[in-house]
């Protein structure tokens, strides 16, 4: 299926070398010339037709309304990061004037983030625009100043290398070096292993699955340098039913809840996995209403065959463990390369029993727990692992009457939705897409949003520097018109 | 020497839980309240009067003035930084607002930083205030609202006891529990691996030597769930002498480094351990100068018998190198427990080809590095390893002239500094104390400043909250008045 080549050492060494020349030339770009690239490349996206998309849908077996509304969003995520890398706040500028007086005296002393170097991007199977070659690690590194490498995924290797080409061409006709950007194949462990344990190599952007992106990250860490990678590897994204809130409409919350379950045959981060309630005739009624939607809800073809195959199994294994009761499945038979849409249900206390039913099932499936009482769904929230969202389905009393299960949810996720759902990622600078392990590899940054700038990005501070020798972004004059931190007052003035 | 016993894993796992216990209250602690148990820990610490200097002098060797200043920097850390987390830019509040026409609805989303949890704090041994107890780490840790686990430095145990009494009483005095501060003691290996592999630790802070805070990163990175440690190693910091500006003035320029070389008997991370400059008349004076000033300083006391022995070692080490010669030593003869002012010098091929002589000896020895020419200084730069500061003495034409200089030393560097010395770390917004690795384990954090609060806090976002269920910093009303970034526009207004 793939007819590209996996890139060999030497290509590999070669594209590092070019990144590595690119650097000083990314670093020193301007952020008004950055985003003039990004925005190079949200043109060619929007440029390219349908012939794209016919190829994406034909690697990916995503439906046209989506792959035509990702690619929308791709381009949106260039442009607003465009429009944030040129605004500068991201990059945090901060200026304390001298105080010659001090005793010892205070010298000049200026602060911005500058980028890493090159960045390692590695693209996803779910979201071949938007987290892929010109998504939002691309961005976010293009933003902070590093050179990329791209490894397309091994699933959608031709719409990579096209997306790929309308960056190169993005790059050239800003007139910056090859070495901006690079695309390389590797269906092997061997070519990512080669691209991050590379010397030249300052930082790593990952969206797969938790194995993926914990090798990556373990990898990087033995290091004789060590390097960050931003790894966002997944998330089951609990649904905390609380009583009066279910009680009110259990019939309207299972609707939108197998609408979310089965958004995008459940092939997204943030699909909610897992459903705990208190057992009550409002909980019967609302898995009752979610059985027959979920039965009336056709199969649908996952991205590529490894995914359904480890659907099917992860499936099976999770039905299979003792005092888990399938609920409902898609009562449309699913052809070999379909993702069945399915429910089960279990107990808080084999929930909390077992670690294997907190793991994620990639795909259309939810499991449903069913708690005791208002304690064990306390337990269930202390012991989960680290998400990307959790929901709270409540009313106000829910809330003030279960403060301790509200405060214990907010430990354990980087999102946090009020009666509504998790599938949605809205492409603002208030979203936060991470969370504790294991949903990404450092909560302290996020992957969607242009805060994800920062990933790539680290502070320097210049010290008694004459001004013309300081960035534009810490001149006295503040020719960029940014937002600057001066003696500790932030301000868009100019440094008297 | 020392008194206190280690802790055993049982006392180990009290504190780790009285952390979690507090976790939560911390984390819902208001800004002012954090400042204000902040500048009780400072208080103590102003009312601690010479009884406490006279315990530090007797465990560290420091003279009388030193720290008396060292409380003074402690105590302005404590207050500077507990201005910053009320004033809250550091929180990074940032509310988009909803667009329910949008297809589909923009949701209301806001988001701001929350601690991570219990933080481990690891003091140093040549700060026995500032980066110790009651020092940066600690501040910053409270700032972000985490519960903090001092493990005190061996070298001075009773100066750690009675600053943690210090602060317990502070932690008393403003109503928090036990759990928000604790203090045990450790010599083994072992209490510092308990600590850090505690699954209560969400982060880790530590200053000191390369092989103690790596070896805490990696045990970080092997546990289960892996948590971010922020490790400040050390360097060489390297100078620079360009020759236009060294040709100007070599003995003033001698005569700044004599003193920082010596300063604190050269015990501070920031110690220029390198000094690079081409072949010259130039360099020769600035050579003589520097020997005839080191011969005139006498040998200090250095901290402990840990640290003589290991700076004793490491000299003799370095100068043992082939192709290493001595310049000048101090001509006054040293006791056991002093570390003797050194210079030493070699070439710069000598420099390329071995990596020992990057290494640091920690203590006040310095190493000129002679180069045949600008393009062998150009070697040097770009082989160096990741350093907390970098220095360059030059004129404007010097840097004009040497561009490819200047760029390769920003690579290097968390911090540069133009025409000054190193030595002295200014405790501001705009100071970075960090660097590439092996500086620090993590370029994009700073241990020194008030953004050192944001190595232990992570961003969460809520959606779709009602405002009296939001934390009151991204409340409508702002009632907090701190500055937050509303719909991508940084303002302290309200949401209307």
């Amino acid at each position: 299926m793939n007819q590209y080549n996996d890139a060999s050492i030497s290509e590999i060494n070669q594209v590092m070398d070019a990144a590595k020349s690119a650097a000083p030339i990314m670093r020193k770009l301007s952020l008004s010339k950055r985003a003039e690239l990004m925005n190079a490349i949200a043109d060619g996206l929007e440029q390219s037709g349908d012939e794209l998309l016919a190829v994406v849908m034909g690697e990916t077996n995503l439906p046209d309304a989506r792959v035509r509304g990702e690619r929308g969003r791709t381009i949106f995520q260039l442009r607003s990061y465009a429009k944030a890398c040129a605004k500068g706040d991201w990059i945090e500028a901060s200026i304390d004037t001298a105080i010659p007086d001090k005793v010892p005296p205070k010298p000049d002393i200026r602060k911005m983030l500058l980028p890493l170097g090159p960045v390692v991007v590695f693209g996803s199977s779910n979201f071949p625009f938007a987290y892929s070659t010109a998504g939002g690690d691309t961005a976010s590194a293009l933003a902070a100043g590093c050179p990329v490498i791209v490894k397309a995924h091994p699933a959608h290797p031709q719409t990579s290398e096209l997306v790929a080409d309308i960056i190169h061409k993005a790059v050239e006709s800003v007139g910056l070096p090859n070495g901006v950007f690079s695309h390389v194949h590797g269906t092997s462990f061997e070519v990512g292993k080669a691209l991050v344990m590379h010397p030249h190599t300052k930082a790593v952007g990952f969206t797969g699955s938790y194995s993926g992106g914990k090798a990556l990250y373990d990898m990087a860490n033995q290091r004789k340098e060590p390097i960050p990678v931003f790894s966002e590897m997944g998330s089951v994204n609990p649904v905390f039913l609380l009583t009066e809130k279910l009680a009110a409409d259990p019939a309207s919350i299972a609707t939108n809840y197998a609408g979310s379950i089965t958004l995008g045959v459940g092939q997204f981060c943030t699909n909610p996995g897992l459903i705990i309630g208190i057992k009550s005739d409002a909980l019967d009624q609302f898995i009752s209403s979610l059985a027959v939607q979920i039965g009336n809800i056709p199969p649908g073809k996952m991205l590529h065959p490894g995914i359904v195959k480890a659907y099917v199994e992860k499936r099976a294994e999770a039905l299979a463990q003792q005092g888990v009761t399938l609920i409902a499945a898609s009562s449309t038979e699913a052809s070999a390369d379909q993702g069945v849409p399915t429910i089960a249900t279990t107990s808080g206390a084999v929930f909390l029993k077992n670690n294997q039913l907190h793991q994620e099932v990639f795909g259309p499936y939810s499991l449903v727990v069913q708690c005791d009482d208002a304690a064990e769904m306390l337990a269930v929230a202390h012991q989960i692992e680290g998400q990307l969202t959790a929901t709270i389905m409540a009313t106000d009393n829910d809330i003030n009457s279960h403060v301790d299960i509200f405060d214990a949810i907010v430990e354990k996720c980087g999102r946090m939705i009020l009666n509504g759902v998790p599938t949605g990622v809205e492409v603002c600078l208030s979203m936060h897409h991470g969370g504790p392990f294991p949903s990404t590899t450092d909560s302290r940054f996020t992957s969607v949003g242009a805060d994800a700038i920062k990933r790539f990005a680290r502070p320097m501070s210049f010290q008694n520097f004459a001004d013309h020798f300081l960035p534009l972004e810490l001149q006295n004059s503040n020719p960029l018109g940014i937002n600057r931190t001066i003696n500790d007052e932030l301000s868009k003035q100019a440094v008297s």
